[in-house]
């Protein structure tokens, strides 16, 4: 339980719902803020402004998922007014109190270092990647079957990168009946590929490859579909770029040569919000109870 | 190869195109009827009014889809007007003269049979059921992940039949990582459910085990998901109705507990036309062949 | 419960000790035949001998898997001497008594059919051999990795039928990374295995496709991998026949080319007689339970 | 191509036919040192004496998968003597001279370190690693179906350690229709198996996860199946332990109880030598290659 523990939820989307509830039934006393129109009991919470939260006294404070942006800003669905996380509001709060974000850009990044807070960007941990990689995989299989008119089942996929997400592609789309290749730049990825049941490819080779390839999903967040494997690609190929932006796709040249190719950015959040919020809620309540063991030690 | 043979086709959807290709491919002789709008180069093909065609000479007839209506009018997506099939211009054709279509209502069923003209809708054979079963299993998909906020991974999902459509939805299911329950009334389904290594359940204790039901699925056209099972759904749960018209499911029963429940027919021809065009131009090139192979004989 | 119930089991294999628990948990009164080296306590069951057993007041008798051979005698693995069923014997038993076995040959079927009593060759119906065919497809792959110096993953299987047995074969040598080709003469199969993501052949164009094959498993009970197929068979190849006796192949011609041959014939009884005797059990309990339920109406 | 390349092959078993053949097909010259009852052709290859070979000249030196023991020598199943590896005979070889073998324990790898010489304990790689795991799995799977009267299919099965054997056992045991678990002690792994589909459990937790084991499995090089573990699991239980010797169960214990538990070591070697040497073969002359490549710049 985290009787006792303080806690501010500031602004965020559908994710942050699931989030509340569970901090709710652990028993955490709640400051959300910025979240005014969310509607719902939440036993424990109370919507509060910024200014009113007892700063000194928080045990966490959880950011929207992209955290702030260059200037501070952070999203809200929940409020007409996107609140600001400040240097002076954040100077307040206590050397142990936990910075929760999904991603962070610099401004969040060099405030926390300042102020020597520790900020945890869930979205680096890699259990939290592998748990956002099912409902990534998830919204690309729904794209996959919008943005075509032949089935899955049967054609030829190309998954580019085997990190987090490749890994729970390949899978996935191995299991739908695509004859699925997948790219990796590591002896030991590629063994696993092997080992999987699905060809591997060198993606320094990728060019070579891709001739009759119907869906290309990429991962690699570097410029790896380039010109040259754009030219081998059909002209009637899918290309969906998964990577973080500005994603690894010539996205101009894709378009010159009449590619339909979709960058897609959040997936998790999109398809499957509440399994996105709940894999959140779920770390960070076991972060925080950790926390708990190791204060009462 | 079909050469010599004519074949007229008439009106029908985007499938069409793939079927005209093939039988080009194929070398027969065809005339296009209501597809007058149709874009593409398909070689040995003329586009004509229905009175043009050499009713005759006919080797072959193949109808839109969905056949014809109960006045004889067909779809077509390529024309600006329906055309229609009636018994003076039927009665034209030779008695070796194949009717194709996908289903097959009154009309259409007694005209032929008035004529003694073989009829062939191709959704009653087994292996085109199977066949569409594939695209008929990714529009399932589709729709579960448009249709819910989490993810299909992990979710309790029930199948309701395990006929020809259900076998593949189960496996397929399962493969992505649901906890998929499947329900049959034949021992020997049950078998092959378990040997499936999915749990199974008769049909008629549906109600009894939809409990924790994330998503369920029907494919029995008989009023299976009724009263009884609707009240002991979550009302969270999503009802994907996949049964011919007018499917499966008590829908007022269902709207009055606040249950999402969408009926969703002709998902082949939506999620993958090109596929589904290829089922059917691949069954009936290979039904000609047979025939031919029979004439020459 | 089938209290009250009296059946006679006679003779058999490590198979008959999961149904004489489950009878006994059932609470039927049991008479057990030949089984007199049978260790364990059975709570309701009597050893006696055949000409002890009250046959009159018999509910059900319960054969050897096996049956019996062509002059009456049944197999026996926990008695000195094979018991035998005599026409003498047999004619005192009520016309409602049921003849349970695995498989029925002309001696077992003539004597039953004379009798006029109701005869159930388990493995006649679907559901028993679908629930045999798992650990079938176990006994196999144990064998193929026994016989071969290569693993399964990755080398080339044809499956030969998809029936009962064929269905979980392929399913299964799939999952294991198998590069699998299966082969069936119904359109209807032909699709079924395509949608598996399993390579579909004709049984007639078997010789054409053998050529890289390591391992072939045949479950059809006729001559089908005859001298074309093993003039096309690398001699390096392993063959599997699971066909009941005499198999499918051509043991001589093999043997000739030097062809690894191998005639399996009851696995399940081999790999797994817990398992296989746990689907008799409860097969045979669920038909006495209806008896009993018919009866009691 | 490995022309001009000199190459010693010294003792081994049959993993070592595969990679001697690979070896003349790139054109190598080898130099075969205790082999002498080796059958077949091998173009390019001479059968020697250690003390034959001009062992200042040599590119490479092939040792046994076990490398050798702690005096010296050597395992070979191709003569009637051990060889022995000694420093007076290394001292000979250039310093460019790469030593290959499976693993390497304290002789060998004092001896390379003291020479200078470079030493591929080619087991360490995880390439080399994964691509094992799969005689291994087949090799395992081979074991639970010998000695059990049960299916794997259905069945509760433990997979203890999720490290690249791990990975592959949960997945093939899980296509196999186990009920599996699979234990890891990283968060990111948990996150993995749980992607998998398979219910994951905290490696500390053992103790309380077992009660309804059937197979437990073992890849843990530490004592992990402890007296704790050991009481909670069923007696008819079977332990597979695969960790490298002693393995990491209490065996002494397990005997105690009457649980079977079996330490499995060397499983590729003896289920699939063909498939374990062609791995080696590839390993070793990839790496050959690239040696060339650096030599040739
Ligand atoms: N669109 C969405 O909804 C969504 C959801 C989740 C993740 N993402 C994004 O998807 C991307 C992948 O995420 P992840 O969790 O799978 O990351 P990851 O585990 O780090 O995997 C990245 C993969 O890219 C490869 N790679 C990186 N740089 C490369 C280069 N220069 N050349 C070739 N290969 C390279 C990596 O190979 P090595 O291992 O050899 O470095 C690895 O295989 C990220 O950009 C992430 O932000 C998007
Ligand atoms: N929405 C779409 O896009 C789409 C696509 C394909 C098919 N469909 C429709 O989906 C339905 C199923 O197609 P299919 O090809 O799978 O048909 P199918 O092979 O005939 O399977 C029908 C299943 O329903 C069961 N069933 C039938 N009547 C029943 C009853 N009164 N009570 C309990 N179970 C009953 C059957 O059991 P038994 O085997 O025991 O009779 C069988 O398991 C059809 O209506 C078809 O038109 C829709
Ligand atoms: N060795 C063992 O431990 C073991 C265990 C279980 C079963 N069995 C044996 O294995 C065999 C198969 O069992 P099952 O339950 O799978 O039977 P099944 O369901 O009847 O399947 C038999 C398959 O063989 C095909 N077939 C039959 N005759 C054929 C012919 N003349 N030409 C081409 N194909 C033909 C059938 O095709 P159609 O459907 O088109 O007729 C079907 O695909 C039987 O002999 C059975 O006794 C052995
Ligand atoms: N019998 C055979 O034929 C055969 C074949 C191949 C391999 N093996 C042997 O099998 C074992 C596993 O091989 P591998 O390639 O899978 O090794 P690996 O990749 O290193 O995996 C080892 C696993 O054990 C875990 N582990 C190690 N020490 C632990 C501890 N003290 N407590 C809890 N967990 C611990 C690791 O967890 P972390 O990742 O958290 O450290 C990892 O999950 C080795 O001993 C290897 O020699 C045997």
């Amino acid at each position: 339980m985290l009787t006792g523990l303080k806690v501010a939820v500031i602004g965020g989307d559908a994710r942050q719902v699931e989030l509340i509830k569970k901090l709710c039934e652990w028993d955490a006393t709640l400051y959300l803020v910025s979240l005014e129109h969310l509607e719902g009991e939440f036993p424990g919470a109370q919507k509060v402004k910024l200014e009113e939260v007892p700063a000194e006294e928080l045990d966490a404070i959880i950011l929207p998922v992209p955290g702030t942006d260059e200037e501070g800003y952070m999203e809200t669905h929940f409020a007409d007014e996107s609140p600001r996380l400040t240097k002076e509001w954040l100077k307040q709060v206590k050397s142990s109190c936990k910075i929760f974000t999904g991603i962070s850009k610099d401004y969040l990044t060099s405030l926390c270092n300042e102020l020597q807070l520790p900020l945890i960007p869930l979205f680096d941990r890699n259990d939290v990647a592998i748990y956002n990689s099912i409902p990534t995989v998830e919204g690309t299989i729904m794209m996959a079957i919008q943005n075509t008119d032949f089935t899955i089942h049967n054609s030829n996929v190309i998954i580019v990168g085997f990190g987090r997400t490749g890994k729970s592609l390949a899978r996935s789309f191995h299991a739908l009946g695509a004859n699925v290749r997948a790219s990796a730049r590591k002896q030991e990825d590629l063994a696993r590929i092997f080992e999987m049941g699905i060809e591997p490819i060198h993606t320094d080779s990728l060019s070579d490859k891709v001739k009759d390839c119907d869906i290309l999903i990429n991962t690699v967040p570097a410029p790896v579909i380039n010109v040259k494997v754009l030219q081998n690609l059909p002209q009637t190929a899918l290309i969906i770029d998964l990577a973080s932006k500005p994603g690894g796709t010539d996205f101009r040249y894709a378009k010159k040569r009449g590619i339909n190719a979709i960058l897609a950015p959040g997936l998790p959040g999109i398809v499957a919000p509440d399994t996105a919020g709940k894999i959140l809620a779920s770390v960070i309540s076991q972060l925080l109870l950790e926390k708990r063991g190791e204060g009462s030690s």
